[in-house]
């Protein structure tokens, strides 16, 4: 058969990422390549009685077709949780998704026209670039510093883009820098978004892992006009297996994700909806991300010591407060796609960086995660890594 | 704010079905509207056990990120279960997808440039008319008898019209009108698809829930030339809240559903992928369908005595061997969008058939379940309906 596809799949190719991942399935292999949580501090006994008392007290409903907007009292209890971000909202405002992932796709159906502008910090996540770009949008990527998008920069870039349909940032413990962005920065760019008129997303996955220091205020807390989107998600707080995300925003907006989720997928999950809703009610999920948080606290600390200890000169990290992954730079000459065939060769594996800049050209970084290995692993793989590395320079 | 969607939510508007299900959630409103199989029926100790044992046998990895395919075990209970339908498959073809309703938005997505032709039956299902217009695609519709698509029209259409991506169809027990095609008219379908060298998405979620006769061969089990994307779902015959289906084509244009399921939401449920496998392991599922066919069928039968008792001349209706609808016409001049307004004021719900003509043009059905209400509040029901139908006539 001869098989013509839509223009967009000449976009698209598998990511990176899973490649990778197909790699460190192998056990022998000490992988810093995810973003995958602890499943060892997963809610197992918790999730075997919410499950049960789903199915005793709802059955019927949890197994049957329901609302595309989601669960009332899970949305409802969403909004409880945004507060710790400065949201006031209500359950209306609230789409429950199939993951974040959900919501970013959704994003891109809802704006993008073939052309049209999706502005991002360099680098930046590459399961949103790879949604976004199945919509056929162009990228302008916006430098940063530890403080978050360079303001001029974006300044300049909205004054002189046309067709920029959203500004796509992850102000908390970027994917991949690991960088959380100044409340002074947050501030002077919704002026810039208030002045140029644009819509923002603002996606908050690892928000709430927070290790030390207060939880600043979320751009969706400083937006009167009501220009931000909100993406959260419970995969990193919960589970990721379960797929529960969400989208928040003013209502005519959050009408517009109800109907593209319609034609999408109808609805998310009945019953994990109110299993999660369930779990919500019944047990402290604060007190299970403060059992996270204790974590990988740990293992972001041996991770970034044994680093301090073995990495050579000319290599940097940043120091992230929270989150899942650290960001290493390399001396410019160094390509870590091919640094990361020999770390493999090693059982070790990162993602190289390429991949998150959209446009490309950049090869001398990669994403470290540090929330899914024990800490022995952690010490050893560094090491590895820090063997290759020294061979390379 | 001004915002500037993209051009497809011009296309976009709430699906009238989603609408008149609100109405319905009264208590005292006898719904035929929706597609919801009957809640009584599903298997709720079953999933108690099921839920259980992945969580004490498997809890991490039920938890945890997936592979994007899905989960392998089910997927090769999947090729099983293809049987029925006269398919031989590998576990290699199928992508575990959110209900087939993800599976339908995922093949416009794949195929669908603006302007691009897909061909339908005529009426089709709302749900894919709804999820393919967010792609701007145009439709053609091609007239059906009481065995299928009309092979005159569709050669017709195939010969003159150009960038047509799919032809869309539902052979068995379509939605809207409880039509299955005929072996024959099968084998003549494929014919002209091999001729014309068009890909076809065969969306089958209703064909197990036989009544009488033998399941006929899927336009699938006669594709050579692999051009056939198969659509599936537990949703009727397992339970649709937990919105599993899948899609079963050839590996290289699987990969192409693979990589639009990984920009859209990553991956289905990992822990309800491993529910309903172990389901499918312990449990009879075939036996559960005898349960499922014996209650519709008797629902079927009772709804169609009633409409035969009181329906006035000039109406006429289909009769299913299977599926969850009758499809029900009416004189010409029957605007059947008025009509519903006067049955929701005697507590009674159908779908007005208009939205199932991508084209419009065409008011005077409306479509019936019978799956849904206990057997007397379908009596009372439909000669509610009669009463305002008499009138209107």
């Amino acid at each position: 058969m001869s098989i013509k596809y839509a223009e967009r799949m000449d976009n698209l190719k598998a990511s990176e990422i899973r490649e990778i991942l197909k790699l460190t399935e192998r056990p022998e292999v000490i992988s810093f390549a995810g973003g995958l949580p602890a499943p060892e501090l997963f809610p197992i006994e918790e999730m075997k009685v919410v499950s049960r008392k789903v199915l005793e007290e709802m059955g019927q409903a949890a197994l049957q077709y329901s609302a595309t907007e989601g669960y009332p009292p899970l949305r409802k209890a969403i909004t409880e949780r945004m507060k710790v971000f400065g949201i006031e909202s209500d359950p209306d405002e609230i789409l429950i998704t199939s993951g974040s992932q959900q919501g970013l796709d959704f994003c891109a159906k809802i704006f993008i026209d073939p052309g049209d502008v999706v502005v991002v910090e360099s680098p930046s996540y590459l399961g949103a670039i790879n949604a976004f770009k199945a919509y056929q949008c162009n990228f302008v990527e916006v430098p940063t510093d530890q403080d978050g998008m360079l303001m001029e920069d974006l300044e300049n870039v909205l004054k002189n883009t046309p067709n920029v349909k959203y500004i796509y940032v992850i102000p908390d413990f970027q994917n991949p820098t690991g960088k959380t962005w100044s409340v002074e920065r947050r501030k002077a760019f919704m002026a810039l978004a208030n002045q140029y008129d644009v819509p923002v997303v603002e996606d908050n996955p690892y928000g709430e892992l927070r290790f030390e220091g207060e939880i600043p205020p979320s751009l969706k807390s400083m937006d009167p006009e009501n220009r931000v989107i909100f993406l959260g998600t419970f995969s990193k707080t919960f589970t990721p297996g379960l797929r529960m995300g969400w989208v928040l925003a003013e209502k005519s907006i959050l009408e517009k994700f109800i109907l593209v989720k319609q034609g999408a997928d109808l609805q998310t999950n009945s019953m994990t909806q109110r299993e999660l809703a369930m779990f919500l009610e019944m047990y402290d999920l604060d007190a299970h991300i403060e059992k996270i948080k204790n974590v990988y606290r740990k293992r972001r600390d041996i991770m970034l010591k044994t680093m301090e200890e073995t990495f050579p000169e000319g290599v940097t990290w940043t120091y992230p407060n929270g989150g899942l992954f650290t960001w290493v730079e390399f001396p410019e000459h160094i390509n870590t796609r091919d640094l990361m065939v020999e770390a493999i060769k090693k059982n070790v594996a990162c993602v190289p960086g390429g991949s998150f800049y959209p446009n490309g050209g950049r090869e001398n970084a990669i994403r470290v995660n540090y929330s899914n290995m024990p800490e022995d692993r952690i010490v050893e793989g560094i090491k590895r890594l820090a063997e290759v590395i020294r061979e390379a320079l």
